[in-house]
């Protein structure tokens, strides 16, 4: 694959006010498209106008749900330079998604290339107030138009971008989230640890009952003993427990979420020990009853970190710190997002300038 | 929801020749079309000639597999009638289905009188050779464009239909098996027993690997204790021990196949001792053994029956009943068809005619 094609947008979007931002629902004027079809690869890289995709009623993203995706975000520093944050992990990240799901591999170093082409296009785009970010969400489907359940063998990859609003515009405010007892997110052998569009339909009936009651995330436990912590609505999970950081090991059904990795790596950094092990709920419960349970909190690309000031198991409800965030919290989401905004020295070489 | 608008195609297609089918690759004249808005319920049920899906490319459906989906068949009879086989339990179990996956219930009455007329519109597309039917596809998917993981806002559900050869063309070949060690289908829990897109994504690479060393399908255990039979590929399984028919219990994680219930309803009407319960490969492999395996076969509304000739566990291959259909699949068989064909009474009230 050699080239990119660009074909600019003649008619620009109007870019909505920084105060208006919310999540994935405004686009840019480009996106990214590169096709593949059996026997002769992907081919056919393309910038081309933000539009709609048309498809056959039979396409197995349809049917079958074939289709894999990752999500990103690029900064604009004070001085106006655009960084992206380990991109590079999430092309690596979709091959691992690719594989499980039967989807041929991408070029991680022309996708990478590809992208920062894109997100220097719609550079414009990049909002600069605090908080504020282009998210990008790369994603792969399967278009064959075929009802056999098989791999498909044509797909498009794709990628869209949207500018997101701050988290946090209100300063971090800890969440409530309810432990799930009957809905299993993943299991050991399933996709828990792709990237792929089941686990997050999967999630939504957790997520709903949630809120029913008032929660803002599902807390999810492992599928074969109903007994593990595995993750927090679409984010990793971290706890405090007696001056001591665990979050659960990747066990082959938890997203290796790239946020996870950062606040692992920063933690060793500043000599705060951390393990990843097994951690039951029991054992959550227990350190709660006793004094010990610190901090909890949620780790992901759209918040960076998302403390949880209270968790519902079994009708009981357990407050956090009373329910304020922590001090790792508030650490590790202030030397992420100095990072990622280029306010803080990049020591780990995780930037990338566009 | 009132009418249904229908707006008829002006240019046919041509009609694939009795031995060029295939299965769902030639798709009819027609498809129905029926929108979801929420606040507003499904509503603009049309049937409109077949055409593309035109979506932006934030639809919910691409990035998060918030879909569901039916398979069923129309048949002709030798003079000339068209039925349908127990169309209506299809339309409760995508209700079940959409419970499971966080989509709005259709109406299921208002679904088959919709259905109904187009089959009736597309009608001279039924073939009428021998095992050859009319492939019905309906399936709901997530349109709204927006990144949020949340359930869709919008939604369309679209009925396609393809005219599908015999399955066994040379006749009935049992087919060999290979039970997955490693990967998982899916879990008590999780969305087993929904009929919705992620469950065969997460099947490709199990389904890859048993084809890669020579077998057709993969028997698939349960995600807990990777011990007990839930389903063969995408069909439901029957076994034969000491004279015994036996069948995995629904235990939340098994889909609930239509063809399945058929079966047992048969298996009963003959007075054949049925019993659904949970049992594990060992199980299997010690029959196997101690020759009383007698049967082994997957149910389901492509092949109807699929009888199984060889197992592959753990390095070890088992030959079911001399690698040839056994005489219960062949009843089971010889009735289902002979009253989806028309050709025996239908003593169950199954069949729906067009």
């Amino acid at each position: 694959m050699a080239d990119i094609r660009v074909q600019l947008a003649t008619n620009k979007k109007e870019k909505p006010a920084a105060d208006q931002l919310g999540f994935g629902k405004v686009f840019t004027d480009h996106m990214l498209v590169i096709d593949y079809t059996a026997g002769e690869g992907w081919h056919d890289a393309r910038i081309i106008p933000y539009q709609p995709i048309t498809l056959d009623p039979s396409a197995m993203i349809f049917h079958y749900a074939q289709t894999v995706f990752e999500g990103l975000k690029a900064y604009q520093t004070a001085d106006g330079e655009v960084l992206l944050f380990r991109a590079d992990r999430n092309f690596k990240r979709l091959n691992k998604s690719n594989e499980r799901i039967c989807i041929p591999q991408i070029d991680e170093d022309f996708a990478l290339e590809a992208l920062k082409k894109l997100v220097d296009i719609d550079r414009e785009w990049i909002p600069n107030a605090p908080g504020t970010s282009l998210y990008i969400r790369p994603f792969i489907i399967a278009t064959e138009p075929s009802l056999g359940v098989h791999p498909s063998r044509t797909y498009q990859f794709i990628v869209i971008m949207s500018p997101v609003g701050s988290y946090y515009a209100g300063g971090i405010k800890p969440v409530k989230i309810m432990v799930e007892q009957q809905y299993v997110r993943a299991v050991v052998g399933g996709t828990g640890e792709a990237k792929t569009g089941g686990n997050y339909a999967s999630s939504l009936k957790g997520q709903a009952i949630a809120e029913e009651q008032g929660y803002a995330q599902t807390l999810w436990l492992d599928g074969k003993e109903n007994k593990y912590v595995e993750e927090v609505g679409s984010m990793n999970i971290f706890f405090k427990i007696a001056g001591q950081i665990v979050t659960p090991a990747l066990n082959g059904s938890i997203l290796a979420g790239i946020t996870r990795d950062s606040m692992l790596q920063v933690l060793k950094s500043k000599n705060i020990p951390v393990e990843e092990r097994r951690i039951s709920i029991d054992e959550i419960v227990e350190a709660a009853k006793n004094g010990t349970l610190e901090e909890v909190f949620g780790t992901g690309t759209a918040a960076v970190i998302s403390p949880v000031g209270e968790l519902k198991w079994q009708g009981e409800k357990i407050v956090i710190n009373n329910g304020e965030i922590g001090e790792v919290a508030q650490m590790l989401y202030d030397t992420l997002t100095g990072i990622q905004s280029g306010k803080l020295e990049d020591t780990f070489g995780w930037t990338i300038r566009v």
